[in-house]
């Protein structure tokens, strides 16, 4: 089973509030974890939710607007204080190496482990991260600086080995990798017997695409097409849609009309504006057009499964 | 009567954790208020005190580890957020605009206050700020990195008057001025009615002294005598002693030294390492030496008054 999930950290657009930290959002793919966006104070978060900081080696910052990264170099510096030394990996679409550098300087605190910065493409949606596993690409986002969103896609999955067929036909276990890559089997004969006789088929790949902060961008659907989670910004409802566009940001029903068009399986919103404080406001104009939307609630787990 | 108070946001060192953020406080002197160091996320502590921001226009910087300053840029965006036009005043021995502009420059949001930042002298003790009722002056401390305490003392009151008195002497209005500077008055025989008689004593003037981060330094005494209130780091016990002498940190046992030397009224101690999950063993090391200690516990709210 794969356990691919998304926790909300926070989802306050601009000033955070009592009840909603700044934008942070953690994915949990099969235990390895990508730290989205790093808004202020997101290293307690991580503590209330018992993430061990150690476990973080890939941080995902969409933009340099304060709510979105200034919990960077707290989280930096605790991690330094816990004795880190292994590198961390920071994927940013503008130069945040000057201003992690600048904040050690003034410290006089040299860090213990190495920092690799990545300049993410914000233009086109490029190859940023890649293991066996996953690989996660840029989503070209248009806001009013440099911003760019983040797509986790899970690689194909092998096909799954039907133990029962296998000694039925006395397949070696050598050529079970072959198997599971989809390959026919040659029995000693020289007898093929067909691949979908001796497997079932693969566990179905998932993928997660974080939008925010956005206007209404219709060039993103062609990169985040049939995702399985979408989340999108909905900083506003419909009511101040003339906001939204003089914000580079979204409405709810924006942020529908792309999961929509992508064919998301679901949707999820959030960077909520502090005027609402019935978030229903959102939700109900986003079902109208994408019936599977649920509001980004801070401290919820969206877990990515097939019967969603 | 005087209000002067000091309210504890934030006592952690190091790295906060779930109930224990970082160094700030926040100084009300007659609804005057000064904020003292702004660790991460100060800007929600103040919102659960319910202060409003606009009433900020003074912020105070001990120095530049990041658990003493990190809250600073979201404070800062928060205020802009909320229209503020008038200056911001940011006193600290380093160079904090650069720091503060190198996050403004890749936002691309220009504030639309000014801030104006001033140098606080973290070797000898000076004058930073004054007005009418109150002096602020930094207090020398001695940490791996230019540090300054800061000394808030209320200038010393008028004398009060005496009602019947001034009825029975047939005092003018116009010499009331004068009684309160503790001149004495001619009447218009030109006796002398000497100023005890007709005014009681001054209420007495009260001081605050925050000193963190700091080594046992025997040179701030002479800056803090008689203090109101010493706030004095205790980051670590005797028994951590060592650990104290490399870090440039104070123990409970050394803050209550420098209190008792200095004559100060009360002590609280703060800063606490995260190793002391029970800071009694801290208070009680202090108490022995100087009984009027009490922990800075967060969300505390210390009175400075003349019974204390």
């Amino acid at each position: 089973m794969t356990n691919f999930s998304v926790l909300i950290l926070g989802n306050a657009s601009a000033a955070p509030t009592l009840t909603r930290s700044n934008t942070s959002q953690l994915v949990n793919i099969n235990e390895q974890y990508f730290l989205i966006d790093c808004g202020e104070d997101t290293q307690t978060k991580l503590r209330e939710h018992k993430i061990k900081l150690q476990l973080l080696d890939h941080i995902f910052i969409s933009h340099l607007h304060g709510d979105h990264y200034l919990g960077l170099m707290g989280l930096i510096q605790t991690m330094n204080l816990l004795g880190r030394t292994s590198t961390l990996f920071i994927y940013c679409p503008a130069n945040i190496e000057e201003i992690i550098n600048v904040h050690i300087k003034f410290s006089e605190s040299a860090l213990k482990f190495p920092i690799q910065y990545q300049l993410v493409n914000f233009k086109k949606s490029e190859i940023i991260f890649e293991n066996d596993k996953v690989v996660v690409s840029s989503i070209p986002l248009k806001h009013r600086i440099p911003c760019s969103g983040f797509l986790f896609k899970e690689k194909p999955k092998p096909r799954r080995i039907n133990s029962t067929a296998i000694k039925q036909y006395n397949v070696p276990k050598h050529q079970i990798f072959k198997l599971k890559l989809g390959e026919d089997y040659a029995d000693e004969d020289g007898k093929i017997i067909k691949n979908n006789v001796l497997t079932y088929d693969s566990l179905p790949s998932f993928s997660y695409a974080f939008c925010s902060d956005t206007k209404y961008e219709e060039q993103i659907i062609d990169v985040i097409k049939e995702v399985s989670l979408l989340y999108h910004e909905a900083t506003f409802s419909d009511e101040h849609s003339d906001r939204a566009i003089k914000t580079f940001h979204s409405t709810a029903k924006q942020a529908a009309l792309i999961a929509n068009k992508a064919n998301a399986k679901r949707l999820i919103i959030g960077h909520f504006s502090n005027r609402y404080p019935d978030l229903n406001v959102l939700l109900e104009e986003a079902k109208i057009i994408f019936k599977n939307t649920e509001l980004a609630i801070q401290g919820n787990e969206f877990k990515i499964t097939e019967d969603q």
